[in-house]
């Protein structure tokens, strides 16, 4: 059994023109009008293709097809349909898509399973409007509180709790994901790993653990012109230092480490006014522990080091930390069996990026797909993926599903 | 003859309550409501002073008390009202109710002049709206056409002469300043030389030079997770390098030069996505032209160094030039003995930053008066100037206003 590779390539084009960007993107922001556009969407898929829609206090949308066996937890498969701002158009969506072509294949030729399958679509996975990323599977996890999520702020101080009622997905507590057969999620590869080795799809071994940590600067607002170089507090120029610095530590944690400093303000940010202030964010990656805590570490004391050089005050702040995780051997076995099975070509591998999968690992027995990234890339209107890898990936997770929700 | 420093206070502290910051400063953006309310409260106090008022093509408000020699041309005296974003509330202001009070004091000792003064109110001199700065007083002297700075555009697209006519200030081309017997400008020094020095006031020789270049580094946008260090394009990496070289260039250019980066903006600015877009600002400052240029050169071939080793693609813009602009004696001999007749310690010096004076400087004998500031801090909530130095400055003003508009 295969899936229809040309309707899940209509569905994927149809979402991607929700949110769409000129340069064939999307800027579909968690709880935007695109984010609700895009749920009002699926959720029609979800009906017409016979699922029992339910949202829960959180927005997370599900879609269930009912199993034979009564009270067989569901097999679980999905991902996100918000995105970062000029995303691409298969980050996120695909998982919820694929996992859409799944039922839609098991309904074209009458496949029944005993355990019932549910289509989910996680709210705010990327967390760029609100802080911090896979927020309300976590919440699932335990790891964040729902009353914690509502009070999240974006940038303008527009409140999630407010936004999530403002769109109309604020549904309820009872609606939430339960006990759970097996979770699964297919996912762009987001680097370029798959690419250079010529494969399209990898079997996910678990994910990076991660750091972030947001560095203020504090030095001092002066004029440009008549303030000597010596009686300076540059808070920029300590920013700098610092931003290369994090650069550079990469090299030296480990060998699959990354170190990324992807957003900074500099205030007032005026040309003729030394900045007094500058706010900046540092993302930490690595498989293991041990080179994350030193990561951190050699931040706190690069920020020392510069402070005193620089005469400004610098504060480091951790303001999420994601521990490596990796997924049960059942499930990876499963997800290489259904490879083997289909046919498909891969490779082990593990993910660099955060995703809800994550936090299912903690509650449920977890796996994940990826196919490959062009050029490796994600998070950017270029992002791409070759519609024959996609087929490839939406195949295996119909395989994987069917041999996990089959039978009791 | 000495000026009232009570009324003189007020009037600063008057117009410092019109678009005052919690921490005492005023942010009063050029053609901005603020902007419009202090220029209607100068035109009164101007109205109440007996000077005849009238506003240019570019805003600049003018009030003219008539001389006794018909066709003499007046002594202009003034500065600007406008501010950067949490500026202070003496920078710019101080010259024109400086010679506002000149006025009154004149007025109240019934004391005549063969000469007519004016007192002026430059529009934009901060240039942080609307760049570059310095721009009103620049059309009068030739730096630029009226119709490119109706053209100008703040950062949300909002156009310079639509603004001016909003507001109101949008007055006649035959209103503007003619020929000119003098002008002279008091102004806070906003270095910390005076302070250092235990002086009042000083004399001002000539303006430093100025570069403003806009760095512009594109590199990729990537997620922060998948992509290996080698593989990335960081336009913020590439930009820090850049940043902190552009810093230590200043030692190696001349012992008077300074070097800025004020703002930066890096795109898309998420914590989990590699800089694709960083766009920086680069200000050059010194009294001789040569390290000027040679400072100029430096950063450009530092962008390609930086270019090359960070695989991203670096153009350097030079937006603004003003050139080092010498006083002329008569004029710098002038302020000195008005210093010596007022008994007011002085010592010469050049100024770092910019003023309207650049520009009269080209068309009119020119000078300027400087009053310390307290821990040299301008263009932010904490600039201060001692009281009795402010009134030791509009002294000097008055004195070397009277030597140059008492007799033809």
């Amino acid at each position: 059994m295969h899936v229809n590779l040309n309707r899940l390539r209509e569905a994927l084009l149809t979402m991607a023109r929700i949110g769409a960007t000129p340069r064939g993107g999307v800027t579909r922001l968690a709880l935007s009008d695109e984010d609700r556009q895009g749920r009002d969407q699926l959720a029609a898929w979800f009906q017409e293709a016979g699922l029992q829609v339910r949202v829960d206090d959180l927005g997370n949308l599900y879609g269930r097809r009912a199993g034979a066996t009564p009270g067989a937890p569901p097999v679980v498969l999905g991902s996100h349909a918000d995105s970062v701002p000029k995303g691409g158009k298969f980050d996120g969506i695909l998982g919820v898509l694929g996992a859409l072509e799944v039922v839609r294949t098991l309904n074209e030729h009458g496949v029944g399973t005993q355990h019932p399958i549910e289509v989910v679509s996680w709210t705010n996975e990327e967390g760029c409007r609100f802080e911090p990323p896979i927020m309300c599977s976590g919440v699932l996890a335990g790891a964040f509180t729902p009353e914690w999520v509502y009070a999240r702020t974006d940038r303008n101080g527009k409140v999630f709790g407010e936004e999530l009622e403002r769109i109309g997905y604020r549904g309820l507590r009872e609606n939430r994901a339960g006990a759970m057969r097996a979770y699964l999620e297919l996912h762009i590869e987001q680097g370029p790993v798959l690419e250079a080795a010529g494969l399209p799809v990898a079997v996910v071994d678990g994910i990076v653990g991660a750091y972030w940590l947001q560095v203020t600067v504090e030095g001092e607002s002066d004029h440009s012109g008549p303030t000597p170089m010596s009686m300076r507090k540059d808070a920029l120029v300590a920013a700098a230092r610092i931003i290369t610095g994090v650069r550079d530590l990469a090299a030296q944690l480990g060998p699959d480490t990354v170190t990324t400093v992807g957003r900074i303000t500099a205030d007032p940010g005026v040309f003729n006014v030394i900045p007094g202030k500058v706010v900046f964010g540092v993302d930490i990656r690595d498989p293991q522990e041990g080179p994350l805590r030193a990561g951190k570490e050699a931040v706190q004391a690069l920020a020392e080091r510069v402070s005193r050089d620089e005469k400004v005050r610098i504060t480091v702040e951790q303001i999420w930390y994601m521990d490596p995780t990796p997924f049960p051997a059942e499930i990876v076995e499963t997800v290489a069996a259904a490879c083997r099975e289909q046919g498909v070509p891969y490779r082990h591998m593990t993910s660099g990026a955060g995703h809800d999968a994550k936090y299912m690992a903690h509650i449920v027995p977890t796996g994940m797909i990826f196919t490959s990234s062009v050029n490796g890339k994600s998070h950017c209107e270029e992002e791409e993926t070759p519609w024959d890898h996609i087929g490839q990936g939406a195949n295996v997770l119909l395989a994987a599903a069917l041999r996990l929700a089959l039978r009791v």
